[in-house]
């Protein structure tokens, strides 16, 4: 059996900097044609200076010509001109909002709404999309919940901005996503797989460790059915977000899963097996080409129903990596990528 | 400021075996009188021969006259001429039920209450108690709650069989505790301490991973309210479950927080904290003592209100384990032991 897939996109990708964007980049640019690529580096990437010289490295450390980096700026209150500037910058995407403090480098993220809103209303004007990392403060479990009212706020206020719903993990998230055409969200590999069990009900399995944190087997199913279902206002983004092995199996893990170099197989696997394998295309493309009027470059990926054997670890310029499915066996593979 | 205990006792330790055995058993005679020691070893604890002869290694190892090893039987169905051959070893004290493969070292525990049925009337019969890891095998979050009804049927159907929850994490553990005179119960330090936000809400850590894992805020509060205010059925068990550090910090954290060495200044600097210093003499040794009819060896163990430096890992016989508060300073300290 064969899945071709037209001009696969991940519309939620950490590619870091540095060293580890040059062993981690090249990994995504092979399988997908493009990529939303998040801005919390250290500093953050807050002016199109920044915006620009980052493009620059992701361009080059991704090695091919066929896979389109769209960049985005970390939220921060810019004026008009200042978003006039990035958009005239080629490949600029939108702009990643993070709540103060909630995940990985965030520490400068939001933490007045009101002080934000002049910043979104230009957004709006000027159609830049608005990506949310949409987590409260609260208890672990309930963040995303407690978050949905704030989403709520946003999307009656700006009825013309794009928000997008990063990595929901909760039926509640994908019952509010219903409520408004201008919210869309992306879910992640991992979250279709696994929940709060698979991270601590046994043994604890730091490389499942992440934000959000995963839910209940409920919340998973949800997620799934709203992927295999093809509903047009969700799209594939894999939160791809390698940390070196020492800042994984240490005494204070890291949050992220590294699931780039096996997104396309494992999700192959996903919806062949439930009988949805011509709903793929819409969930890691389609849908997420024409919520954003898209065109990334053209790139044919075929996924065959052959083992793929995933690699204990991803080494190289000095980094080491553990990926998602870390030497298992995946029964998909990527068999051909035409250019 | 001091606090004087008498006698205090660890109502729930794993020391193990062999090389960490001699590690971990001193630690826990150093500071207490007597522990009620699990018997799930690799083998488990399943005759009197295997009995006696854990005793005396326990005993060896502790390295102390004034330290009572409480020794228990893994729970399988045994006949009323192995109870009685138990009960004739010194320092037996009671039985230890998994549901099987709940925890560390638990594939071989309890699968059909049915078949245990027959046992259970037998230690009602001859007054031995039974301790209960209460867990089922659902999402992770609500497998202590989902025990609960196997609790009530246990405490209805043997009403003079005394039954211990061991550490208990939940409002709805004390709420059923409340309910039947034969229901005790144990309860952690770390539960006292933290929730499941200490555990994965920022950086995930892997020593604090135990099972039951920590639950909500209004849970640790509720277990705190029933420690403090002296609730007669509520005593301590440490739980303190040592893991050598390449089975923490690895791809698969095994569950269990090492406490021991730290748990009576971490006690007292709660105790004192919420002004209830006079309740922690009921909490470590009262209300066990009186709940079992127990006479531990005397010894006085005074606690000041000095700081202690937690060592960042205990390290010997080849082993290495990290403790609960590693490398924290802890405003009280073990000042003198009195034997």
């Amino acid at each position: 059996m064969e899945i071709t897939l037209t001009s696969p996109l991940d519309m939620h990708l950490h590619v870091r900097d540095g060293e580890m964007l040059k062993l981690v980049a090249p990994l995504s640019a092979r399988d997908f044609a493009g990529a939303v690529i998040m801005p919390n580096l250290v500093p953050p990437v807050t002016d199109d200076q920044a915006l620009q010289a980052y493009t620059k490295r992701v361009l080059e450390a991704s090695c091919s010509e066929h896979f389109a980096p769209l960049m985005t700026l970390f939220f921060r209150n810019y004026t008009e001109a200042e978003l006039l500037a990035a958009l005239s910058i080629p490949g600029f995407f939108g702009i990643k909002l993070y709540p103060a403090g909630v995940t990985t480098n965030s520490d400068s993220g939001v933490s007045s709404w009101q002080m934000a809103e002049p910043t979104l209303r230009c957004m709006e004007a000027l159609g830049i999309p608005l990506l949310v990392h949409g987590e409260s403060h609260g208890f672990v479990m309930d963040r995303e919940e407690q978050f949905l009212p704030i989403y709520r706020h946003l999307a009656e206020q700006f009825p013309k901005l794009s928000i997008c719903m990063e990595h929901i993990t909760t039926v509640a998230a994908l019952h509010l996503l219903d409520e408004y055409e201008n919210l869309c969200a992306t879910i992640t590999l991992h979250h279709l797989e696994f929940t709060l069990d698979d991270l601590l009900g046994g043994a604890m399995k730091p490389h499942l460790f992440c934000k959000p944190v995963a839910k209940r087997s409920e919340d998973r199913e949800a997620l799934l059915h709203a992927a295999l279902s093809g509903h047009p206002r969700v799209m594939f983004g894999s939160d791809s977000a390698p940390h070196p092995l020492h800042k994984k199996e240490c005494c204070g893990c890291a949050a992220g899963v590294f699931s780039a170099p096996v997104a396309l197989p494992a999700l192959a696997k996903i919806f062949a097996e439930h009988g949805a394998a011509d709903k793929l295309q819409a969930f890691v493309s389609g849908n997420a080409c024409h919520r954003y009027n898209l065109t990334p470059p053209l790139k044919k990926v075929t996924l065959r129903d052959t083992a793929m054997q995933v690699p204990v670890i991803y080494r190289g310029y000095g980094q080491s990596v553990v990926p998602l499915h870390t030497e298992e066996q995946l029964p998909w593979s990527v068999c051909a990528v035409q250019e």
